[in-house]
């Protein structure tokens, strides 16, 4: 898939919403899509860009006009919009360590768990973020670009992308 | 009402969207409701699993495919997803305090306030989420709880649930 | 424009929604608009309330019920939801400095860039909020107000705001 660019993660796409199935453009009815992203990284940490995911998946999905929800469904990863500069991804990485580090002394690890500051930053930079659909494509600015923030990685996680316009 | 388990704090519940007085399922009109959940705590700070109670009111909201905004009224208040567990909320209630210490130095108590943190403490967890509704519940992921954070509570504050879609 | 209130940055509104010409209110179909405003502060940071403008595009925009999204399109800067006292607007700012503070020593500054903190101001308070639209009026608690935070101005930036509902 030619979508995939990266190697240090694996992506799987798998969707429920027959891409190119709805009504005609420029009907006011209501239009939805819904598809479901696995990711798995190799470290721990790992920030995966998403962003020509998510417009490949809008530009095929028929939304003249609208938003779609790009959305983790783990409480240890997050999703955030910000700059695809290699220099700042390490800035971000150190910071989150900083603000909420890795550590034995969490309650949370009473259950035997060990991922307590994953959960912090998770609620940290946020878990989802909601991005504008118009003229059937992502309206972003022009350094804004989509990323999957994983913080307890080696092992499947999925993200839901659900649009919503006309 | 058998969706209030919890003892520390009082939830009513005030909507205008006659639930279940929309049209067939099926259709392609856009369908909105609208609830109001009001939350009054004990503690000046406490956390609230919202969760059954959205979804309760989703799954009778007759949206199939949409979205469900969450979204506390206050600006000292928040609302977030993340895990039902006592450590785990314990260690966000102790690395809140650490990042948004209570304190007499905010130059908001100049006003006569003494709530700085509580609204430091709003804008690190984000008073709002934005749930995706597919088949007519709630797509949260296996470990995903919605959660009320109280930051200055003992009084009546007030929650918005919209939910839009078809 | 009367919307203009305060004197240390200019905003310019550059809409395609043809604000009034929707369908009659009350149908099921789907609405949608979309603005961009523009901001150039004076300062490098700052905060600017831009309730009264989102208020007032919801007014014309002929949307009853719905959502819209107040989204900067930079990634140094944020939208957020608080309150209009200028105390807590110093405590903000000085929060910030202290968690995500101007330095040198950021790896995104080999780029050539001086910015780092700006980027991770953005990714603490958020780029992005989401406010419920009811009875064709902003639906907010009576102290949430619509900020636009600026942490690298002095030039011209951009939000979108994007609203849908029926």
């Amino acid at each position: 898939m030619d979508l995939i660019k990266a190697v240090s993660f694996i992506i799987i796409m798998e969707g429920n919403s027959n891409l190119g199935q709805w009504g005609k453009r420029g009907s006011n009815e209501v239009k939805t899509f819904t598809e479901y992203l696995y990711i798995e990284t190799k470290k721990k940490r790992e920030y995966v860009n998403i962003t020509d995911m998510v417009e490949e998946l809008v530009k095929k999905g028929g939304i003249e006009d609208g938003m779609v929800l790009v959305s983790a469904m783990h409480i240890t990863a997050g999703v955030y919009v910000n700059d695809a500069e290699s220099g700042l991804i390490q800035d971000i990485d150190e910071w989150l360590q900083e603000l909420a580090p890795e550590g034995p002394d969490y309650k949370h690890h009473r259950t035997g768990e060990a991922n307590g500051d994953a959960h912090l930053k998770n609620l940290l930079i946020g878990h989802q973020v909601i991005l504008p659909i118009t003229k059937g494509r992502l309206d972003l600015g022009p350094w804004q670009q989509v990323y999957y923030a994983e913080f307890d990685g080696r092992r499947k996680k999925r993200i839901v992308i659900k649009a919503m316009g006309k």
